[in-house]
Formats: C-alpha cells, structure tokens, sequence
C-alpha cells in the first residue's frame, strides 16, 4: 500500500550544512523510496508565530524554497507547497477549533514551556503569549488530517503534536463520521537517529552555538573559510592522528563513501596533515554542494521560477484538499442548499406541542450511563455526568420530570455542557405541566 | 459618507414574532437608510461551535436565510452572504491569531462565565469547553476587520467582542500597517432600544421560556392559534379594560399604525371583549405575515434559490475581501516570489562576521525605554522589559556586552518574549569575544 508522509518545512532562517545532512538530505532520499507518496510544505503561516517581521518572512520562505529544490526534491514525484497557498488549512483548521478541547492546548509542552518561564519570572502566566502559540497544535493538525498522511516524521520534542492531531481526527470522525473514519489518524515517525553535525567548535551544529558552516552562503570562498576554522588538535603533520571523534572527520564521513571515509582515517593515522585534511574535505563538499548552489544561485536569480513550481504544487494539493474538504463540510452540516429538507416547518404542529422537551438515555462506549433533555430543535438543555448505573440515570430523570427544577440542584448534571439553567427549569415546568 | 454596517446573524433555531419585531423588521429597516452599505451574513461557522448535528446545522441555516428573505431583505441593495462561503474570514482568522494575545481571550465574558460554573461545580476549570468556544471573538474580529465595517449592532452582551476586535485590528495596524490603517476600527452601535415583546405568557417572548407566537411556523391556524392562547384578564365583554400593559396590545401595538393603536386602546376602554380584541389582532398580524409567509413557504420549497442568491451575495462579498486579503497577507510577508530580495545570502560575508548579533535601543508611544539583542537573521533573542529611564536601558546594554551571561540573571528581560536562554547566552559570549 502506497503511505502518504507530510513533512513541514520551517521557514525561518537560512539552512546550514548541519540541516542539510539532518534533514533535507535524509528526507529528499525518503522521497524517493518505493511505496511512498510524499507532501512536502513550507509552513508560511507557523512562521507569521514568532515573527512579525514581513521582509524576514518573505525572505526565509524563498531561501528555503530554493534550497530544498536545489538540494534535488523532486517535484514531480513529490508534492511540494506553500502551506498559504491552501485556504483548505485555515478552514480545516476552525473546524477543528470546534471540536477541540482547550484543555487539550492548555497541556501542549511549548504552551506550557511560556507559562513556565512566566511563573519564574513572576509574572501574569501568560504574559506574552500570542493565541498563534497557544492554538498552533489545531493548525498542525489541519496540515497533517487535510491530506490523510499517515506517517509524519518529526522530532521527539513535536510528537504531542501528532498524538493531538490524532485526538482531534478521532473526535471528528466519532462526531461526524457517522461510522466512517473520515480523517486517517497519522502515526508520528520519529527520527531517532538524524545525523547531526558538529560544528566549528566540535559542539552540535547550531545557530545558537554561532558554529556553523554554511550551505550555500558565501559561496565557495564561505565554506572554505569555514572549513579552516573547524578546531582540530595540534599534531603535526607526520604525527598519526586519531579519527574518531574529530570533528573535521565527522563532517567528511558524512558526504564520503566507505571507501572515502577509510582512505581517510588511514591517512589520518598515517600522519596526514591537517591542512591538507582541510584540503579534502573542501574538495569532497564542493564536489557535492557546488552543483547544488549553482542551482540554488540561478533559482534565487528568479524567484519567479520558485513561485511557479509552488503553484503546480498548490494546484497538485488542492486536488486532494478541495473535494475532501467539500466532503467534511458536508459531514459537519455545511453543505449547499439543494433538497428540500425532511421537517419543514410550517408542517408542524402548534407551538405548544412542538415545544416539549425530551429525555433521552444512553450509555457510553466506556459503559458508563448518561441522560440528557433535548429540546425540539435538538438543543442539549441539560446533560448528565456518566453515572455506572442505568437505573441511577432511570431514577433522575423519573424526579426530574414530577419534581422539575427541585430535583435540579441535586441531580447529576454537566453544566458545561448543558443549556442555560433558567431554560433547562422552564423546560422541566413545561415536563411537568404537561404530564399534569 | 457611506458608512458600512455588518450584521451577523445567529443560524440556530427559528425565529419567532419576537425575533421579527426585535431584530429582522428593524436591520431590514435600517439596510434602507441611506448613506449605508449592509452587509448581513449567516454566521454558520459560529453554529459548528455549539451544534454538532448536522442535520441541524444544515435546517437552521436555511429556514433562517428564508425568513430574512421573505421579510423582506432587498438582496440587491444589502450583501447577504454565508460566512462559510468566504474563505478569507478563516485565513484571516488565523492571521489575526497570530496578533492576538491570549490574555485577551482569558477575558471574554463567555469563556469566564463557563469557567464560573465549571468552578462553581468543583470541575476542571476548562471542562467542557472547546477551543471554538475560548477562541471565537477571534473569527468574529475576522468577520468585521474583513469588510472594514464602521458600525456593528449589537447587543450589550457583545460589546466585548467588537472591543476585541477593535485590539486586534489596531495591534494588525501598528505591527503591519508602515504608518496606514489597513482595518478600520469598528464601533458597537449597541441597540438600547429593543423592541422586545411579550409572549404569550407577559413574560418577555422567549423560547427557554416555551412562550413564543411562532413567525412563520404553523402556517395561519398556528398564528391563530397562539394568539388565542396570550394571557389576557378576566374582565368580561362591554368591561372597560386597561390597555396599558397587557401583552395583547403591547403585540398588537408593534405591528400597528398610530392610528390603529389609538382606535384599539380606546375600543378596548370602551368594553371591547378579548375575544373579538384577539380577533383583530390576528387580522392585523396575517395582514403582515401572511404576504411573508407564502414568500416564506415558496422559498422553502426552493432551497435552491435560496442558494442561489446566497451565491450571488458571496461573489460580491468576496469582490470586497478577495483583494483586500491579498493586501493583508502581503503586509505579513506572505507575498508572491517575484521580485528578487534585497540581501541575497550568497552575497553576505564569511559567517563569522555575519553571524554577530546587535543590540537595539528604542522608545516605545508609551514613553518607556527598551533594549533587545536581535540576531542577524532579525530574530529577537533578547527583548528588555520597559524601562522608565533611557540611561538605565543602555545600563544595561553596556553590562550585557562586557559580563554576558553573568549580567543576564539581573537584567530585565521579558522572557516570554526572547528567545532560548542558551541562544541568548551563547550570543552574548560571541559579543564579548569580539570585543576583546
């Protein structure tokens, strides 16, 4: 069976070679696996999040765009897009704002990581927080459930997102699925062993650690010169040197081939120098990279080129998105007034009967018993808790419909979910009254 | 000037006499007026908040569309559109998200009556309420900012929500706008005045208190019907009667000329039984509803001219918010790839250099004083709380370059604002390192 796989690109900063190797390399190969069908998006709208800096936006979008074609996606096999150019997302996205517990958000680890940061600094816990950083998980979800992927390969730190994503799929398909799963609920495909870089300074590679070596920025001169500020101990030429654990040969091993790589602990060990090391590996990166910044050059030479192969890939994912959001609408009530509906009313009754409410009983798919009193138009005016027993639930509404809103303050009901309590007496007194 | 007016209108339930009097006759008066631009809109997308039936969803929204159409809505005059056919109010809601603060939300009367009663419960504060229910001034801000309406008439209880929107709107302005106003600020026109009526009980006419004469339902025998059944005293035929304050002739006072109202006060003083009084109140009543009625009738036999002109009113509705979303997402930085960017990385210098970070002094309109240290990608890693002193800011500023980390304990800095403490750290060490 062919399985779809999303992957959401960031589109803040410049990609370095420690991105190149962990992710864009390792997920370009993925791509290209038989049995795989691929949706690769720039996550424009996450961006806008943190940064409201709209030339930083624009500009990190188009590098990030031309890297990733550069770096050789390819776009006819794969689908590749601008996460803004699918209004499917943000209207997916309000759907699923609806059916979306806010406890669910209030328990997200980034959310809490600011109220964290809030509560040591003393301050109001949520000083600072943007409704973009506490409710992204829904967008998340928009972008993974919108195309059914069932894989999403992410780090450990976005996992609780896939697992909400999940949550809200599976609410969606109970409430509206009517037995059809509506929404595939995606399964996270963590990346345990992502290569990562060391840096200049023999640290992991990162922005954070000012250690990186660029991909495609300065250009050939740029990453020599990074190359010769890689640290290295200070054997001599001639001196053996060891391998394992240097970082100028963990960066080579990572572009060579096994023959490559043991050619070149052999010479390490058999006194070459580092300079010349250097040497080779500049050599082996550029053999790699420059035809890749060549490309990468040329696309930021023509933005318009970018553009136009986003626009293919917008087309090509609103293909999927358009008929199966249509579907959902369909599924949630929003559907185009075409057939005339069952209960027209002007057919009903006179408003006194038509305005008696109704208990209803069930019983949970965890075997717990519920009642509620639904009005005619199907309104929830009061909604029971779960109770273990049927009869228990059989008691209440017994007093509830002779005793009315006397047996209200007692009885066992979810105010969160029920009406107004004022409705919810005068629906009683009416039980009541007509049963008189 | 022509000054825009928007309506939204509740797609639950189904309107009643009161509904008619109160809200559909006077908006529909209104929309006439001239120097005014209405826009009317079915806000079915707020409905998905609080119904999850379909079914439901799917009939409300249609006999309401019907009832605004067969009172009388001049659909050539007014934009009458579907909130769920436009789907710049989702995509704009999410920019907005982005602008929002969740404090503000914290404070919306709806959230915090919920948490009141789920507190007042000993629940969970957040039991049973969804992030549609938290979230939505958000996609109503949408609704407005999106036709940039001057006026909004509402109901006290929502005048929070257009203050909400005015805050998103003028924080959208300030962060996007380089010195324009891209959203007019919208005002609460709030309807003191209501004509509420009576129902058949005196109280005010109210389906939670099951006391409504139906508008349209029932067809003439319910009206009838209804009318028969209001509250009248026991005074006898040839009595006098008072009619000040009975619920009969407060009803048949909103529907009645002048005139008409002097020659029914008078009769009923003069001893006109109730019976023949109710019998000239139904005659007055179907001499009105009875034309809206059969439109009323022949509309709902008809979904599908009803989608029809809905369609009609969504095309020109998004004539307006086609280009004007276009506008906003380009203030954003979502902009089409056309134009080549200013600093292409490839032209930057060796990523040592480029890499350093900068600090930045500013004043805020309020008066106090700010630092923050920004990388050279623009992302803040450090933003300063305000400050009362300008030469306490750049204090500050000196300490952070000369001690780095050591400084940062001290230092009054706005967390939730500034990126990772590491980053920060690990780039004021490389400012240090620079310097000596």
């Amino acid at each position: 069976m062919t399985e779809r796989v999303l992957t959401g690109i960031t589109t803040t900063g410049t990609p370095h070679l420690g991105n190149y190797v962990g992710a864009i390399r390792p997920a370009i190969a993925a791509s290209r696996e038989p049995g795989v069908e691929s949706f690769f998006f720039l996550a424009d709208y996450h961006a806008l999040i943190k940064c409201d800096d709209p030339a930083r936006i624009e500009r990190s979008r188009l590098e990030i765009a031309a890297t990733w074609l550069a770096a050789g996606l390819d776009t006819e096999r794969v689908t590749f897009y601008r996460q803004s150019d699918i209004p499917e997302t943000p209207e997916l996205t309000w759907l699923l704002t609806c059916v979306c517990a806010k406890g669910l958000m209030n328990r997200a680890h980034a959310y809490k990581a600011a109220t964290d940061v809030n509560a040591a600094a003393g301050e109001d816990l949520d000083a600072g927080v943007t409704m973009g950083l506490f409710s992204y998980p829904i967008l998340m979800a928009a972008d993974i459930l919108l195309f059914n992927a069932h894989r999403v390969p992410v780090g450990r730190d976005q996992v609780q997102h896939i697992e909400m994503a999940r949550d809200m799929g599976q609410r969606f398909n109970h409430l509206f699925g009517q037995g059809r799963e509506l929404f595939v609920l995606p399964r996270a495909e963590i990346e345990e062993e992502v290569a990562t870089l060391p840096g200049l300074d023999g640290r992991k590679m990162s922005k954070s650690y000012d250690n990186t070596i660029p991909l495609f920025g300065g250009g050939a001169k740029g990453l020599k010169e990074a190359v010769a500020r890689i640290v290295t101990d200070s054997r001599l030429p001639g001196e053996p040197k060891d391998p394992e654990g240097a970082a100028l040969v963990t960066v080579h091993d990572a572009f060579a081939t096994p023959e490559q790589r043991s050619a070149f602990h052999a010479d390490l060990r058999a006194g070459l120098g580092w300079g010349e090391a250097k040497q080779r590996l500049v050599n082996l990166l550029e053999g790699q990279i420059a035809p890749m910044r060549e490309r990468y050059v040329e696309l930021m030479a023509h933005p318009e080129r970018i553009e136009e192969v986003l626009q293919h890939g917008a087309a090509k994912a609103r293909r999927v998105a358009t008929p199966f959001l249509a579907e959902l609408r369909a599924a949630v009530g929003l559907r185009p007034m075409l057939a005339v509906p069952r209960a027209a009313p002007v057919a009903a009754g006179p408003a006194d009967k038509a305005a008696l409410p109704l208990f209803k009983q069930y019983r949970e798919a965890d075997g717990r018993f519920f009642f509620k009193l639904v009005d005619t138009h199907g309104h929830t005016l009061l909604q029971s808790l779960g109770l273990p027993d049927g009869r228990e639930a059989g008691g209440w509404v017994k007093r509830l419909k002779t005793e009315a809103a006397a047996a209200l303050a007692e009885a066992p009901i979810d105010w969160a979910a029920s009406g107004e309590r004022g409705a919810a007496e005068a629906a009683l007194a009416a039980l009541a009254a007509a049963q008189d």
